[in-house]
């Protein structure tokens, strides 16, 4: 597609593999994807498809086996030929791209037999694009990459090549499954599940030939708004019917439907806490329907009192998740999924592990992220997000024996952050962040530098090792440098109301939404300890019940998140609170700094239009971090009256 | 008209008049609209117009003089009858709404011969109307009445009906003139200069039977975008002759045309700046243009930078106008008015006299104030003007022996707070700003108590003791109440961002706006002495350079726009700063109370929808004081660290 970035699947990316002769064994609409690539790539390198040996790679199904999903590959190479076994059309297209990833080191040497398995049964993206544009959230709500790949002016678009044409960068990062419309579903787009469910499976059938299942985003009011019933009780056996009905005509349209995604309660949208029943009543309704075919749903654990009084100290939005779902742990169907935000509040730089993902042992649960950067620099700032997933992923909710956060999640989600941009994802370097979403959705205990080194050799192909090494010093500390310079350990909510987009300390301290930081002229933070606060700390597992509530133990990162301190405060870093503050937003701005003068030195290491798209963004970056910078150490020096140790300038 | 508030001209307000015999002399279209409203009068009530005598009531104008928009009328009552006489046509029409105002005393006993003279040439209303809908500010920026009176879907509306009312009511408190759209002129606006002006025209035939000229607002790069010259620089020869010609057209359609409305070089707007041109130039262009016509040209003076670094303390908005238009007194046309704000920045609840209107001794000026409530409740709380507006008009920016800005201004302008609402106003209250700035425009030094009277008997004929002196209760004090729950000392600017509704103490702290109050843990306020502050205070002619400079002369209500003091400052009140923000945050929120328990009270006095909408507006009233006194008080206390004398709830 002319102008469309190839994101991590250059042409040349294919070199290694289209340069050899490839023979491929088996059949089935995903082998066709597989042979159509092969083709493709052996047509611009030399190589050739052959119907027997010898041969450079295989490519191959079990003979005779029925093929299904499965996504499970072998990777070998003995006596000079490669090999990738699969147990189903999935599996092998993924070993594809495993070859891609591998280049010349697939086919030299020797490469021991590896199984790859995924360890998470469903890799989901969810777009939260509206069909038709909303009044206040536009197109694609929090969406930094221009309009929707799937939908324009209130209808499917038609551009279906550039659907296939996304479709195939996320199979190649691991992803199989993809949720259409925005959580959030307002009037025009409930009518999806019915009348317009044929434009949802236009889309899928461009998803398809990548193994990528559609979902779809349902109001849980659907059997009012679109099937006329005077209600929506999910204990109504006319409601059950009607979603019986709905649920058999999506799958007349869609027979690999995966499902859908359910924002109930939470708000402002319906629920059933509406009719008096509970969160467990409303996902089974939806899970009983979708049994039959397979189809789960995904139920998002996202339900808090968005009309909080900022007076009332005793509410705690942290604790709402866990207040509301860890009583209903078993009560859920089989193909109901909790989809759980990865920390208690919304996607903050920093937050701890919500503590809903140690308390489900018998729910099937997914782990929620997010890829566009609402809170983290809405692809202007460059935030590489795979430090920070792989730390939550890796955290272990019952500590050091207990399986982490990644072995427990049966899925893993991300809010997509996807658009129609050029580049995808508006800021080139965000696709970082998509790629690594879905690496470490396969593999949660990835090493995530491994994969921004993954990202960059397929995306970079014979890239010098300048540039490799600057993309690293770019990338690899930006989640840091954005904490550094933003909201200070831990506390959170210090953004510009509405948009979310750079500084405003006390935006949200007045606010009905539950996020506030309590800063006075003595101190900040907010104490979430069961002996003096609102008993957060006490909805985790030991041992971090126990290190959250103490101040002695509490990590720094997280300290204004679980305490309230006095800015004289000595962190374990050994500086005082309000130092701390002032040092790391001055630090913030010089690595930000730092990291546009690295990215002015690539010019020259690739593509103008994308080094001049991320060199413009750097200059917006910068600007916004002395921004906050200078607004947060303002607002605290007037408040605290510490002056700077350094004596830097403090406006 | 079905269903529309009659505001102050109820058809009971006619019934003394309308059961009269009343000779009508003269003739003219604007004695023609007399003539209907008595004939309307005595149809409903029973009197007659009679071709000679006797009769209880003569409207005259003089016998073969040329009759003009003269506007003067006499009021005389001898020997049992009552004469009003007129040099014009609209000084008749402003004599039969005396009589009305007058209601039976106007026809018992003797009336001493009475001369009635507008103080001000021009009273006018700017409407700030879109034409097409503002994707950000609506149809009526800053408009909390509904939709526009004259614009709807991108075209001028049809219902000529609800405009002639309109003009009706406006003639009647003596409004003479009515700018039809938005000083912000966007693209679609900009065409009714040219291709348009045909809508425009539509309305003014609306308008003028009530005596009322119609003015537009234009962009000052019509010559650019409308007229596709490459400049608008006004010294070019073909500028002048591409505005000549506009004008030109302009009056063909609209013979009694008023003339523009211009905001140059503010908020992004283009101006003389772009092409080195002062803003006398830009003026004198468009009073160029008018002149042959009798047209004039309002020029605003809000000019200042809009995109100020928060950091730089040097800069000061509140100097701004002063600045820029000072130095080029003496420069403007006869027809250009110099079209001030009351205050130096925008509107607030509490602000000192602009020194710009001290400043103009050889410019025609006209004071701009604020009918609609952008800074004052927005048509949600009860706010009557009266007293500020009258506070301005009669101070003296020499001092003691010098003229009253009532009596230096030639023009007085008030934004419009009519839209498309069934109660005008959106508040059925807010319609006494309307009548009460009529009226003080017409004569400034009017006791606004004594208007407020008239709006009153007008509004509610024949209403009880009761029902007067509540709304006296609820009206009299509005004003101050509602300051003594927002901003406090003059400080000003305490909104939330954008829509400027409710409290947020820092929203526009760090903002490009040059609106901060500099709050820190040891004080507040903003320094703008000559001695240590920003000089503000020194483009005041004496005696106020000395009175503001000084904390010990400095009024209490303006301390903090003057000065930076500590909490613990000593007001002459004799409470310390702080206390005062914790008592009047108290007070208003009690005295807010007792107006809506007053306000209860009078329900059965009057119609059921207009009771019933204020009741509702009142909760919200009650409501949004309170969130202004805690999250103030809130603020403040974990500034400073002092608490409450009285120990009240501070959260």
């Amino acid at each position: 597609m002319n102008g469309i970035d190839p994101g991590w699947l250059p042409p040349e990316a294919f070199r290694p593999l289209g340069a050899r002769r490839v023979l491929i064994a088996g059949s089935g609409p995903l082998v066709d994807t597989v042979r159509r690539e092969v083709s493709d790539a052996c047509a611009r390198f030399g190589g050739e498809i052959v119907r027997d040996g010898p041969y450079d790679l295989l490519l191959r199904l079990p003979d005779g086996e029925p093929v299904g999903d499965e996504e499970e590959f072998t990777v070998a190479r003995e006596g000079g030929a490669t090999t990738v076994t699969a147990l189903g059309g999935r599996g092998l297209l993924y070993g594809l791209f495993q070859v891609v990833r591998l280049g010349e080191e697939a086919f030299s040497g020797a490469l021991p037999r590896e199984v790859h398995r995924p360890a998470t049964a469903l890799r989901m993206l969810d777009h939260w694009d509206n069909v038709a544009v909303h009044p206040v959230m536009g197109q694609v709500e929090r969406g930094y990459a221009g309009g929707s790949l799937f939908w324009r002016d209130g209808r499917a678009r038609e551009d279906f090549a550039r659907i296939r044409a996304y479709a195939r960068l996320l199979a190649a990062c691991g992803i199989n499954a993809v949720c259409v419309n925005n959580v959030n579903v307002h009037a025009v787009e409930a009518e999806l599940l019915t009348d317009r469910i044929g434009e949802v499976a236009a889309i899928a059938a461009e998803l398809r030939p990548y193994g990528i299942r559609t979902h779809l985003s349902v109001t849980f009011a659907a059997p009012v708004v679109l099937g006329g019933l005077s209600t929506a009780d999910p204990l109504q056996e006319a409601v059950r019917q009607w979603w019986a009905r709905a649920v058999h005509g999506v799958y007349e349209a869609i027979p690999d439907f995966g499902g859908f995604v359910v924002k109930a309660d939470s708000e402002g949208r319906p629920g059933p806490f509406t009719y008096g029943r509970s969160h467990a009543d409303g996902a089974n309704l939806l899970a009983g329907a979708l049994a039959p075919y397979g189809g789960t749903v995904h139920w998002r654990a996202f339900v808090y009192d968005h009309r909080q009084d900022w007076r009332d100290r005793t509410t705690d939005r942290a604790r709402a998740a866990y207040d509301h779902f860890a009583p209903l742990d078993g009560e859920f169907a089989g193909n109901a999924v909790l989809q759980v935000k990865h920390g208690p509040m919304d996607f903050q730089v920093r937050e701890p592990v919500s503590p809903v993902l140690g308390a489900l042992s018998r729910t099937r649960s997914a782990v929620e992220v997010q890829a566009t950067q609402e809170y983290t620099g809405q692809q202007r700032h460059v935030c590489w997000l795979g430090p920070m997933w792989s730390e939550v992923l890796r955290f272990r909710p019952e500590g050091g024996a207990g399986p982490t956060v990644g072995e427990s999640a049966r899925d893993l989600v991300a809010v997509s952050n996807v658009g129609d941009d050029p580049f995808w994802t508006g800021h080139p370097l965000a696709q970082a962040n998509l790629y690594t979403f879905g690496r470490l959705a396969w593999r949660p205990d990835a090493d995530p530098y491994r994969v921004l080194d993954e990202w960059i050799g397929l995306t970079f192909p014979s890239a010098p090792e300048r540039l490799a090494d600057g993309l690293h010093a770019v990338l690899d500390g930006s989640w840091r440098t954005y904490e550094k310079y933003t909201a200070p350990l831990g506390v959170g909510f210090m953004v510009q109301p509405g948009h979310h987009y750079g500084p405003s300390v006390d935006g949200y301290e007045y606010s009905p939404w539950g996020t506030y930081h309590f800063a006075d002229r003595d101190g900040v933070g907010v104490d979430r300890t069961a002996a003096t606060g609102t008993g957060y700390a006490a909805q985790y597992a030991k041992p971090w019940a126990e290190v959250y509530e103490s101040v002695a133990s509490c990590p720094d990162e997280l300290l204004l998140f679980f305490h309230h301190v006095p800015y004289g405060h000595v962190l374990r870093s050994g500086k005082t609170v309000i130092q701390h503050i002032y040092d790391t937003r001055f630090e913030g701005v010089e690595e930000a700094e730092e990291a546009r003068r690295v990215w002015a030195g690539l010019a020259g290491l690739m593509a103008p239009a994308r080094h001049e798209r991320v060199a413009e963004l750097f200059e917006e970056q910068v600007r916004s971090a002395r921004e906050w910078r200078d607004q947060l150490n303002s607002y605290f020096l007037r408040k605290s009256g510490v002056p700077d140790a350094h004596g830097r300038t403090i406006y």
